[in-house]
């Protein structure tokens, strides 16, 4: 369930802030994947998107998106749809090698933006900020074809996540600040002038206010947030936009819990760490006459299968609650649980 | 994809094994969640099935499987949905309170066969086994209504799933049929002669062969295997059948490792700790003529995000591949895999 209210108002703010720090708010559409959602964004004045594979790229350009960044790695296997969509469509993708270069130049007739992937620290894709010479040798190959335009330089400071405090966020970002500077300087001696940076991750989008020199933020789950976003300090509770809503099927006061309908097929099998070294799968939100409240101290997904999802919650919640009752679960995280049910939204 | 070959197999010895045992198969397709495995289950002479939802249920009556458990506890919340389909179908339920009794006998005038969930220390769902006289109440409630026939007590011995060997499986089950016999005839001499005992989970049924004193057998996993099965020991490699193709979208070799398109939204972001305390969502099979072969030694997946999937690789492997070659992945749960990618599995 998605409280449109919260989502509008997360949008806002984060529209506001890349308006006061001069940068472009190209917002991830991953995490909603849902044209409902995108309608709320268009009123904010967004019309340049994120999405991170070629069928969320088709399924937003078929609602009138026309400029959309790819941020995947370019799957050589989807050359044929490439081809199709960037002639409809202003479609940017992201390279990190000179043979996915090449199968673009060789294969493509059409007009693309193409953003070099850079490994800024989170080691999952791109050319590690550090290798410059490399980094100018891929920005050559694309230069010297005829249809592929370089945009820039892309990053998501994914090592974010693990962070648990705005301070943490700021030092990362500081240093890559430092690091990016000075490979555009190096890139733009050598004849890029034009080159952009790109900067995602919704933990820094949402905890700092400068992103100098990054030009472009791509934030994607600060529409919804989550508790791992909470634990991090990206949000605050209330801001907290999405819910799954799960019937509970069975009571177990002897044990303080009871078992819901709602397993790892609906909120994902992602774990969080909380204190004593626990894993939790979500949290549970106090009931509220719309929506929800507050999270329950004490209230949190203890262990989750394909179905079943087990809840541990305080004697003075869990005496209230009879078969059939909705308790309405703050998910780990947003964008899978969203994925999960994607075709079952609510939104109200 | 699916390798129907292997398929056969699984359901051909587990068959064999049940028939020798002289228990009855009904298996759960919430594994395959596929109507042309379902086909192949027919070929054995299966009729009898087990499913997790209502909706799994619905879907396979649609395809005329006229008996089906719905072996989750009964959500109060699709009365009416409970109700179209007992109008059409053999349908058995799982209760474990007098309130989930209670709105099926005032709500249901079709027959209904009604199974008691027994926690057997899995400390999920059901009435804990120890607690005799909660069962007898719970059967005299199901008796006194009109349309509800007490079909025996189910459990699921999940805890299977945390073991490491053949032998310690074994012994979780001496202990149980020791306490469900001793149920039963704490029944049957209390005026229930016909109670049947249906147990679950590969596992056991993969490792035992006799389960005495249980009637039914309902393992699902055992269709398609993973890693998680073949680290307890319930299978060989050979024996697994699914495996989920990745097109390499980067390469990374001063690393080690290699970026697949695969992520949480196609394996499922369930883990594995393997030796040293690692965790890891899935290991690569070596390449075969046709399908897959062997496990790649050292060759696992390493993190998961929402699309992407991070391979760690030896060098021998790493070094022929190019950009839009597919791995093929053994997941650490074939039943969470499968539900992602059930509108895109390919049987060969």
């Amino acid at each position: 369930m998605v409280d449109t209210g919260k989502v509008r108002e997360n949008i806002r703010k984060m529209s506001v802030k890349a308006k006061e720090a001069g940068v472009i708010l190209r917002p991830h559409f991953k995490t909603h994947q849902s044209k409902k959602i995108g309608d709320i964004f268009r009123e904010y004045g967004i019309r340049e998107i994120t999405v991170s594979s070629l069928t969320m790229a088709e399924y937003f350009a078929s609602d009138d998106w026309r400029d959309i960044t790819v941020a995947f790695p370019f799957n050589v296997r989807e050359i044929e749809r490439v081809k199709s969509l960037a002639g409809q469509i202003t479609l940017g993708l992201l390279v990190d090698s000179p043979q996915a270069v090449r199968v673009l130049k060789e294969n493509i007739k059409e007009k693309l933006k193409i953003w070099i992937k850079i490994d800024s620290g989170y080691h999952r894709c791109g050319i590690p900020v550090q290798e410059k010479d490399s980094v100018l040798t891929l920005a050559r190959e694309i230069q010297d074809s005829g249809n592929l335009a370089l945009a820039g330089l892309l990053t998501h400071a994914g090592q974010t996540y693990n962070t648990s405090s705005a301070r943490e966020i700021s030092e990362i970002f500081s240093s890559l600040s430092v690091q990016f500077q000075d490979l555009k300087d190096f890139l733009v001696e050598r004849g890029f002038p034009h080159i952009m940076l790109s900067y995602g991750d919704t933990p820094s989008c949402s905890t700092l206010k400068n992103f100098h020199p990054f030009q472009e933020i791509r934030p994607g789950n600060f529409v919804y947030y989550d508790i791992q976003q909470f634990l991090i300090g990206s949000c605050r509770e209330e801001e907290i936009a999405a819910a799954v809503a799960c019937p509970v099927v069975g009571l177990y006061p002897n044990r303080g819990e009871v078992v819901i309908y709602g397993g790892a097929v609906h909120l994902s099998k992602q774990g969080l760490a909380v204190s004593g070294g626990k894993i939790i799968y979500g949290r549970v939100f106090q009931p509220a006459e719309k929506g929800w409240g507050k999270l329950i101290e004490g209230g949190m997904v203890a262990s989750l299968s394909q179905e079943h999802g087990i809840v541990a919650l305080p004697p003075e919640y869990l005496k209230k609650l009879k078969l059939g009752d909705l308790l309405f679960l703050a998910p780990v995280h947003s964008c899978l649980a969203a994925d999960l049910l994607k075709e079952r939204t609510l939104l109200f």
